[in-house]
């Protein structure tokens, strides 16, 4: 038996013209004799609708309160789609989270998956109907509905995929993974295979095609996406594991992030546990660090300079401005004009040069590097936000449209 | 413990501002000294829009589709009581129907409550919560989402009352139930105290408090209901068993309906086995004929009226047409122009004249008498449509405004 499952985003599903499209792409994968298990999001808008209802009640309404007004949002959708599959002559049934079920611990509104009964969904299946099965949501041990938080419907479909031994089709409203924003860079390939280390950096330096949390997911099980757009039927993009990738770029994609500000404490005195009192406050605020800087000691006082989302920021900053009066610091300075453009590619892994060519292209254009940040498969450098456009352009046309003259070694 | 079931419909939370108000009356009973466990509808409107939503996809979609379509509009409604309720300081946890679990039959669309589980609700209300129970859905002992039909929410609040030895509170747009339509009587005024027979008659005769079958569940199990509005402090009407109603008028209320249509043959041979072929045929496509008149037999033949609900008049009248044709009947005729007008009231059945007085209002009003139909406890008559308002009007003035003349007899 040849199973996909098929997961159709908020917008494949916003209105009843767009099921009925998403519903054709279900009837196309039948007629190639697949069986098929559709993962539906709710009709784009729904959600945020239901949110501002709760929210103008009270600004922080009981989470658990939160996940039984929006789980409503994907249920009317599968709903739609189940009836619009019936209308197109396929035996449709469509199930909540609960009726999986899809158990989830019990943390409302980023509940984790913990187990999937999928006894019900191989007994439609065998009986030759489409489950249509609501993404996002799923049900605690002690049946109350839980939601999955952002990016939970492709959590959903890659879950199930896992459980039921079968790829996964991620349909959504752009073309696949590109080698660069082609808003910004009109240059900008298709990528037609990556690897999930490379997906993963991406999603975690500003492309935002799939949460890091599904990759995270599939690369743990290995269970492969085929990320496509739902409005044209072109092939999009492979997310597989690493040794299924044939072409190991150095460099497969650039990025750029530029929902960061950054923070820097001037004239901080370099003792040790200074970096530790900044970072613990910030830690018990729950507010998540990205790059850190610290310049060399001059006169026994040095300069810290961190980033962390722009969201964050104000919040960052006042707590950041209290540990400096009592550790003596001279001031904080915040910078909401930043930017951080990176280059991805697991091939780097096995190449030298790259981050020194990144540098060079930089430099060449009058960029100024704020910072670094490096992992085995990515260099990310911080600059001006007014450069973000231009860099990104540049290291493109040096990495990927000239790319071929960089060595890929895959032995030492 | 005093316990209380209180149920609002769709206009009582048809804005934020609507649950609102009616989450501050939740909280005056729990100041009262009640628990309470509220049922609430869907926002009024809600319920109309998914299924014109699922009509544009197929004009009669599978029916537990539509079920897990239109059970939505409650869960929204008491995730956001619930959340209202916790803004007022009251703990709160939303119950969807599964979650109860109220058990029905697998009929989607119109199902049968079988069972109630009541271990949950008391465990909560023993801990200090309010539950908020979506009104008009249930789930099968499979796990499918059911919901109960016209009027289901107030069959919920009902059958929940009485698995949990409560009285049960109904708010509604209306004042409670009136002694006449005040929009056609400015003279009605609002009855205190009705028994279920009464109550059970004027559903039946139009009036459109509450719908027959919950208040055939309340007389089966005794379940006391009082009919308010949720716009007003007033006391409204109490639903109760006869036993229990002080007053027994002989004439309790007047009722119109207009919704019907009657339908003539005309000339039929007066043979055995006539009735049962034209009514047969009705049966068989599931149309509910409700007054049937039989005119003496003239030289053979006679007319045969019936009424039934104008939305079935087309389909009877095509039906009925086939069979006078092969019965050698003369015409069929339809007339969407009629009222039935009914008195009603227990007392009734232990006092005498009530029929010839109000055959005689009629009379003396130049109303003529199409068809007559009694219980013990009312009498309807079927006149012109154009004569409703006056006869409804020139009853009530005499037997509920000059009423006290008529005597009430309770031992013989």
């Amino acid at each position: 038996m040849k199973l996909l499952v098929v997961k159709f985003g908020g917008t494949s599903v916003g209105s009843l013209e767009r099921i009925y499209n998403s519903a054709k792409r279900v009837v196309e994968k039948l007629k190639e004799g697949y069986k098929v298990v559709v993962v539906s999001s709710a009709m784009a808008g729904e959600t945020d609708r239901l949110i501002n209802l709760a929210k103008q009640i009270e600004p922080l309404p009981s989470e658990r309160e939160l996940d039984m007004l929006i789980s409503t949002g994907e249920q009317q959708a599968i709903a739609l789609f189940a009836m619009t599959l019936q209308k197109l002559g396929v035996p449709a049934v469509s199930l909540c989270g609960w009726q999986v079920p899809i158990i989830t611990d019990k943390i409302h509104t980023k509940a984790r998956i913990q187990k999937i009964g999928v006894q019900r969904l191989k007994n439609l299946l065998q009986e030759g109907y489409t489950p249509v099965v609501a993404g996002f949501q799923g049900v605690t041990e002690d049946w109350e509905i839980t939601t999955l938080g952002r990016g939970g419907s492709d959590l959903s479909a890659v879950a199930l995929a896992y459980a039921l031994g079968a790829d996964c089709e991620i349909y959504t409203d752009v073309e696949g993974v590109f080698t660069a924003d082609p808003r910004i860079v009109p240059n900008a390939r298709k990528i037609p295979v990556i690897s999930y280390e490379e997906m993963l950096e991406m999603a975690s330096l500003g492309a935002k095609v799939m949460q890091a949390r599904s990759i995270e997911f599939a690369m743990k099980y290995g269970v492969r996406i085929h990320v496509r757009s739902s409005f044209t039927d072109n092939e999009g993009t492979w997310i597989v594991p690493e040794e299924e990738v044939m072409e190991k770029s150095v460099v497969r994609a650039i990025t750029l992030e530029r929902n960061e500000s950054r923070i820097t404490v001037v004239r901080v005195p370099d003792k040790p546990g200074i970096a530790y009192s900044i970072f613990k406050a910030l830690g018990d605020a729950h507010i998540v660090v990205d790059m850190i800087v610290q310049n060399v000691s001059h006169e026994g006082y040095t300069d810290m300079s961190f980033t962390v989302n722009k969201a964050d920021a104000p919040k960052a900053e006042e707590i950041v401005r209290k540990v400096a009066q009592s550790i003596g610091a001279k001031e904080v300075v915040r910078d909401d004009r930043i930017a951080k453009v990176s280059v991805v590619g697991i091939g780097m892994r096995s190449s030298y040069g790259t981050a020194a060519k990144m540098f060079e292209v930089l430099y060449k254009n009058g960029i100024n590097i704020m910072a670094i940040s490096t992992s085995e498969i990515k260099i990310s450098c911080l600059i001006e936000d007014k450069y973000g456009e231009l860099a990104v352009r540049e290291l493109h046309q040096a990495f990927i449209e000239e790319g071929e003259e960089v060595k890929v070694v895959n032995e030492p």
